[in-house]
């Protein structure tokens, strides 16, 4: 006996699959769509607003030590001067000659176009930071940029922040927000691209602890991801060596994850030192010492940063959700996303489209949205509308039928193992609630594909 | 007998508290502050946090003929060609020929400077796109803008949130996001800022339905404000003559609020017509047709678009909630927000900070903040503590005092009335969450200035 065939998880199914059911499509596509951006839709921006309330709850609401901050996306010109951004934000660039394609050299291998095969011009820097002008004329003073990380906007605020929280070392600053990059090359989907999320935090801590706050944050971060269902194997960390450390960096890991082009980034964990603080003070002339009310002592806080992506998370969580298996002799497409990750909670699907169903599955319907994101499908055969839903990561279906009119009961089936239960209407939302919490694991498979294995 | 002088809101007053505990500060601060950008401090981004869920939940969530997008800022130049940003999206612009400042032409009162008296230049018009470059040349070729509106890129994803989503007329596609105009003239705080994020949907009817759509529309926004605790009285429609229409609207209202600087909008409803999608239709070349199955129809749905502000809808919740009232001799501060939008929902008050008490109230502390945003101060005298709780507007505080030790019971404080209750620790959780809910209104006022006045 022969089973169907599965193959791995290539990008180009995944960019499918996101395009076809609405999680992510090109931007401005009706206009050919524009180089490295990207659209959420229906689905994506769920799936990215539980990434980031995640984030947030595990960052922010969850702890003691941690405060939130939204700071713009444009801001004073100074505040890039004293980053560094001004200066040695840069990639080298090349041009070819021939067909005027832009490159960037240090991803060269040889010295004509990897297009056209035409000579190229001599290699310069090119500043990565996307300018534009404030106020009503391009002139060189009302220049601002877009801000290439939002990890400033929590430095120039650490006075801020500290003085209204009335917070004590250690503590951090939490911040999620859009970026800017004008980078020469992108690509791989959303895991490059000019316009991206992120969610970075700061935490600021006494010198001399450091180190151990270092580790703390590598270990939190990892645990994050595999907590919310990313498979331990397809995670690694990468320490930088002495000559890939940013300018500001003492010490730095990448937690990689096995994309399907390869290990690549999905979040840096930096050890910045005081860098970012003095240079600021320096700058603005601002007092940003902290003062410790124990020891009657002046000084620099250092900084331990875990800096993520939100569009980087969106693709690992796909591609690690991503699941073929045979199923009779058929290959059944399942995502399988954390049940707090799902866009989708649960589904409502009336067996029939007989009207004498629909008042009551409208009226499930209804109710759930109270709580959760739910979605109602009554279109084709049940397998048909089960194989949408899993193909969406929909962690549960409820289907109604007309025993569920005599006996108040339906039908609660289970994307993983698609074990069906019978569960009175009156406890469906309890029953949802506690088996969406991981609380209940009835009807999930003991050391199984999914939540409980972080 | 006198009672202390109760003030009205003023705007000063209300920057004051914003900057004060940490709800919003002037942009990157430490160097002088960026005209008009603002930082949403640790209690500036829970509240917008707050709103949007708000909003996403009700436009969202709880509808069945709803679905969201997140579309990117930078979009193809075509859509803002197609849409007549390009050409139309401009105020008239005069500058003073002796200081050099710039000044919208059609608000000035006379013909010279108001700074400084001196005459000005032809008025000229000005266009508020931000422009940026796209890839890593200044050319004319690359030129790209920072999106003015998040309306267009629904717009533009009109088929594939339809497609994907499988949903028939009427429905509507919801989106959150930064949008940048290069005013002018800015200010009022956060109310007209050159940064700022939109809540917009856009709902797509069959025409002859979009006047009875366009009715519905408008009083389900004005809804949502007032269930969420603004004053009725603070509220009103202004509808659009026909001479302050935009080219593409059919009819428009304003919900205006009652600002400290007088009546300004809030939320704008539009009858867009089909001008959109006709417009994107026969620019990209793109049928952007509706199918409609049961009259085998093709037609191009019509719009109704509400738009509302965040920054400004912040503003006008914490104006709103905004009270002054005589306690003893002195004056209390008190944020009367709608308890889904107050930034903590809860503080942890230890009586005193001996340390017996420590232990019980920290455990309390972090098995609420698995629920909610909760806060924790054990600084100063109790009555102290409440007046900072609120002056930002948190709905309970609970006092952890000796008696707690032995009988393991606490007190809930009601924000709006100072009433309270003892309660005990083993009920607190469910006791706060039905009242944070307005289920359970037993401690709270009847015919109040809260929450259940919409």
């Amino acid at each position: 006996m022969t089973e169907p065939k599965l193959t791995k998880v290539d990008m180009e199914k995944i960019v499918s699959l996101c395009r076809r059911r609405g999680f992510i499509f090109p931007s401005s596509e009706i206009y050919g769509g524009l180089s490295s951006c990207w659209d959420y839709g229906p689905l994506g921006v769920e799936l990215k607003r539980n990434i980031k309330e995640s984030w947030w709850r595990a960052m922010v609401q969850e702890r003691d030590d941690m405060v939130g901050l939204d700071s713009s996306i444009l801001m004073h010109p100074q505040v890039w001067e004293a980053s560094g951004h001004l200066k040695g934000f840069s990639d080298p660039l090349v041009e070819c000659k021939q067909c005027h394609r832009r490159w960037r050299s240090d991803e060269m291998k040889d010295s004509s176009c990897p297009s056209c095969g035409g000579g190229l011009t001599e290699s310069r820097m090119f500043n990565l930071m996307f300018k534009t002008f404030m106020g009503p004329v391009e002139e060189e003073a009302d220049i601002v940029y877009l801000r290439p990380e939002t990890a400033q906007g929590i430095f120039v605020n650490f006075e801020n922040a500290l003085n209204t929280s009335r917070k004590r070392l250690p503590f951090g600053i939490a911040q999620i927000g859009k970026a800017f990059r004008n980078e020469i090359t992108t690509g791989n989907f959303i895991f490059r691209s000019r316009e991206f999320e992120q969610m970075e935090m700061e935490y600021f801590v006494k010198p001399g602890t450091d180190g151990e706050w270092f580790d703390y944050w590598v270990k939190e971060r990892l645990n994050w991801y595999a907590n919310l269902g990313i498979k331990k194997e397809n995670l690694r960390l990468h320490q930088h060596a002495k000559d890939e450390l940013a300018h500001y960096a003492v010490k730095c890991y990448d937690i990689d994850y096995l994309f399907p082009m390869g290990w690549a980034e999905l979040e840096g964990i930096a050890n910045r030192g005081n860098f970012d603080l003095i240079q600021h003070a320096n700058s603005s002339g601002k007092n940003m010492d902290y003062f410790d009310e124990e020891t009657k002592e002046h000084f620099s806080p250092l900084i331990i940063e875990p800096s993520a992506g939100v569009d980087r998370s969106a693709l690992a969580f796909l591609c690690d959700a991503y699941d073929e298996e045979p199923d009779k002799d058929e290959i059944r497409v399942v995502l399988r996303l954390h049940p707090s990750l799902a866009p989708i909670k649960a589904a409502i699907l009336p067996l029939s489209r007989k009207e004498t169903l629909a008042p009551l599955s409208k009226q499930i319907y209804a109710d759930l949205r109270q709580c959760w994101m739910v979605g109602y499908d009554d279109a084709q055969s049940i397998g048909r509308r089960y194989r949408r839903q899993d193909e969406i990561g929909t962690p549960f279906c409820v289907t109604i039928d007309f025993q569920s009119l005599e006996d108040e009961q339906v039908t609660i089936r289970e994307r993983d193992t698609m074990r069906q239960i019978r569960v009175p209407i009156k406890e469906l939302q309890s029953t949802l609630a506690s088996k969406l919490s991981g609380e209940d694991l009835f009807i999930l498979p003991l050391g199984g594909k999914i939540w409980k294995e972080g």
